[in-house]
């Protein structure tokens, strides 16, 4: 440890040992140096010594399939792209005005955003824990800003709670943190938990849960200005002679719980959804168009992959031009197949028959998004909010304020709905027009005198009326995973598949990240053995 | 109510009632409607047809003395503002490369921050509530950026928790939780709480412990990967064949109670601390030079106040210039006094004897801050922190990451200490250059790696060693408040004093404009009645 924090760095060291033992010794290496490896990612693959004129197929220009066309063709490789649509980035994906979007149906929404202004449809936040992703922001020169993931001053509604009446995130918070306290000091006090707590710990506990829980002296979590430090105040402090605040009056404690407010508590300590979040200034597309400034000449576009065959030679994919209808055929040494399960599940292929089931094996979850573009950021002046969600148990899930142009006038979109299980699929039954309606009544919930009069105009993608996913991304279970991620993952003779679906880190951009690197640097291995 | 939402908008209604009945009626009437008064800012002052040719004299240009500057000046007084040092802004400040400052005792520093960097020795951090200041700032023109308060990677450090070594918030504040759900949930199930909860609400909070406190199915915390997905993974969830995360390790919960992370916990509940916050693009000092930009013709710099005398005929203010040592004195029909209570104290005067005593008997907060400029964003590329606090029971209480330039090469300035209690006055007790090696020595528990190799240069304040303030601000209590605090605030005869020490919202920018807008609204009320 000496040698490592006096001459060599940290990062130096890694690095060798990465070089030397692979990642597993790499793993060992930071834990032991107490540096826990908070992700999986060690830098970009080290693919040196592609066979020359070794070539492969990569079918998708989502995150995945760009990657690995970046990285494949720096390390010798001839590669070639074929996407279906005429955009690259997949499910990275931002709808601007002006933009027109048909789903499956054959509905067509032509957007009518201001310049600016934008909805995304898929992935809209990036944890800082996602390293791969922020790696690759930063090489490809995407230019991040903060997404507020966390405003205290937010709202939680519940239609089962306070008469269906929202109530601010801290006020909620701050009393079910308080009851909590008072309700354990209460049980501590009694001796209940004797038999688990020391005499000195009981005591640090009692310190802990005054403090923590904003008690009262006599350990009651009551209505003051104590209370309001945490919850708020029906007047704030101010200034000069009427500056005294005036405290607020706590919730009954059975509404707290009715409004299920832990479930939000929670969500905030996910793991993957900690702050600090980041999203791309002007829109998560700018990550798709990114990586595509760096591969776009091998990307063919408006390519429809009909058939998918491997023998001994290679691989050959049939795929039909989609503006011309001409069929064409690829063939390649090798391919990384990036293309959604559920439309891959839909492609003629000699994939092996245990590969084919996995494949076959793994739904889709749904989820809708509604962007909602309203004349002015009312929000913000009103109501004091700055980004961050407002949710409900309504079918929308939540609205999610704009992180951008923070404080300016003009027109803003807000996320009007980010629905998923039961929610999503109503959504998704209704007409884009009959989405907007539904989201304007159940927004309006929180924003009564605005959210109808400010309107503008909106736009809405529900996920599997998406043509080219059919789903918004893979939903795993321990059951799905135990037989047939790993069947899944593995190269199918010159065949690798990579994307979220081929992650632990699913329904993210990093999971789509991982995979491809994994999936490329065995598929590199597999072509040197050959 | 229907009238309101149908026809004219709330805030229109809003204005009209203020503009009637005054703060009191604005008050009761925005309760009524639901619309929780979250600021005592209700607009710009009224301060409408001041007596042609009166006049104001406005002692310090913070921006309690340049607000009254800007209304006054606008209502029709001629004003002129007295200020000590060459700059406005008062405790609005930011240091940068270049800037000298010498302090009380003799010790200066000139500032070696890269351009672009910065120090903010007094306000760094704007609430979202604050509306006073955020309604200026958008008026004059200040651009806003988002303040990262609360960074759930960032560390927690005690010198009396294991052993001495931080750990992330994410890791302490989730075993906390979790540890406080599994007591309760035990204690609860022992029927020991059944006098305090209904048996529908035991079921209702054994659920929410459940899912807040991500118990296992015996309302357990324990390792695994349920705990791990709020606290973190030994390795997270990554892609292909070796996607699968590896669980961490719950920390002991008397090493949790000993870290005290509750305080850090209760301090991201703070109304004052909770998020979204804000900060000006390029520092602080923004504000003071957006402020000064609205009324610098009305300043008189390096007029150091030796006396303040009121009579009959109006009030006469002798001072210094420091540059040339001329005594001078100006004369008006009325005075705000936003003197720094420490300073105004030594000030010859013949105020009333009341206000005399109140002035004396509030003292003032210590407090320091360094600033430490690092070759590199270390604590961004190894580390994943992006803005936040790591905390530390150590005498520099907290060092707080950059919330600008994200991402970005090149060196950045870490807030290395803010410094409160007796970690203040000793820091305050040494020289410039031991600050720094004392926060390079706190600091690198944090980061041991990096601390002292990547650093370049710093710079500190202590705030009772400022000439111009004498401390950092007021600090009322609940006996002082009852018998100085309307003495304090009140016109006496012609001068009235202004700034956060007029304030319920102590040390916040908010306080000294709420406490200017409140002084001089009642001191154009007596000067129409002169």
């Amino acid at each position: 440890m000496q040698a490592v924090n006096s001459g060599t760095t940290r990062r130096q060291l890694l690095t060798a040992i990465g070089l030397v033992g692979g990642a597993a010794a790499l793993y060992q290496a930071m834990t032991t140096m107490g540096h826990a490896a908070e992700t999986q990612f060690h830098g970009p693959p080290k693919l040196d010594g592609a066979k020359p004129g070794a070539s492969v197929l990569v079918l998708g220009s989502g995150l995945a399939g760009m990657l690995a066309a970046f990285e494949l063709s720096k390390a010798g490789y001839q590669v070639k792209v074929l996407e279906y649509q005429p955009r690259a980035g997949g499910r990275n994906w931002s709808l601007y005005g002006g933009d027109t979007y048909t789903e499956l149906g054959g509905a067509t929404q032509k957007v009518g955003f201001a310049p600016g202004n934008y909805l995304n449809p898929g992935p809209w936040r990036i944890p800082h824990h996602h390293r791969t992703l922020l790696h690759y922001c930063k090489v490809f020169g995407v230019q991040l800003e903060p997404f507020i993931q966390f405003n205290h001053n937010a709202y939680v509604h519940s239609t089962k709670a306070f008469g269906g009446q929202p109530k601010h995130f801290r006020e909620v918070a701050a009393d079910f943190e308080g009851n909590v306290a008072e309700l354990l000091g209460k049980a501590v006090n009694q001796k209940a938990l004797d038999a688990d707590l020391s005499a000195e710990d009981k005591e640090k506990l009692l310190e802990a849960l005054r403090n923590w829980g904003v008690l009262d002296k006599d350990m009651r979590y009551v209505s003051g200005l104590q209370s309001s430090s945490h919850r708020g105040y029906d007047r704030p402090p101010g200034g000069g002679v009427d500056g005294a605040p005036i405290p607020s009056t706590v919730l009954d404690f059975s509404g707290v719980l009715d409004s299920k407010v832990w479930n939000n508590m929670a969500f905030f300590m996910n793991h993957e959804m900690q702050t600090t979040m980041f999203q791309p200034v002007g829109g998560m597309g700018m990550i798709g168009k990114a990586f595509a400034r760096q591969v776009q000449p091998l990307i063919t576009h408006n390519a429809k992959v009909t058939q998918i065959r491997q023998d001994k030679a290679g691989v050959t994919v049939a795929w039909t031009d989609t503006q011309s209808g001409t069929a064409s055929v690829s063939k390649a040494d090798f391919c990384v197949c990036t293309i959604p399960l559920g439309v891959l599940n839909q492609i003629d292929n000699n994939l092996s028959p245990a590969l084919q089931t996995a494949i076959g094996a793994v739904p889709y979850s749904n989820s809708v998004k509604i962007g909602l573009e309203f004349k002015r950021r009312f929000w913000e002046e009103d109501n004091y909010l700055y980004g961050g969600h407002s949710f409900t148990d309504q079918d929308i899930g939540l609205i999610s304020y704009p992180n951008n142009h923070l404080f300016q006038d003009g027109p803003a979109v807000v996320l009007g709905a980010f629905a998923s299980g039961m929610g999503a699929y109503r959504l998704t039954g209704m007409t884009p027009e009959e989405r907007i309606e539904t989201a304007l009544t159940q927004g309006s919930v929180f924003h009564p005198d605005n959210y109808r009069r400010e309107f503008s105009n909106g736009a809405s993608v529900a996920w599997s009326r998406v043509p080219w996913t059919l789903g918004c991304c893979a939903r795993w279970n321990e059951e799905t995973r135990k037989d047939y991620y790993q069947t899944l993952v593995a190269v199918d003779d010159r065949v690798v598949l990579a994307g979220e679906h081929a992650s632990y880190v699913g329904c993210w951009m990093e999971g789509a990240l991982l995979s491809s690197i994994d999936a490329i640097t065995r598929l590199h291995k597999r072509a040197l053995e050959a």
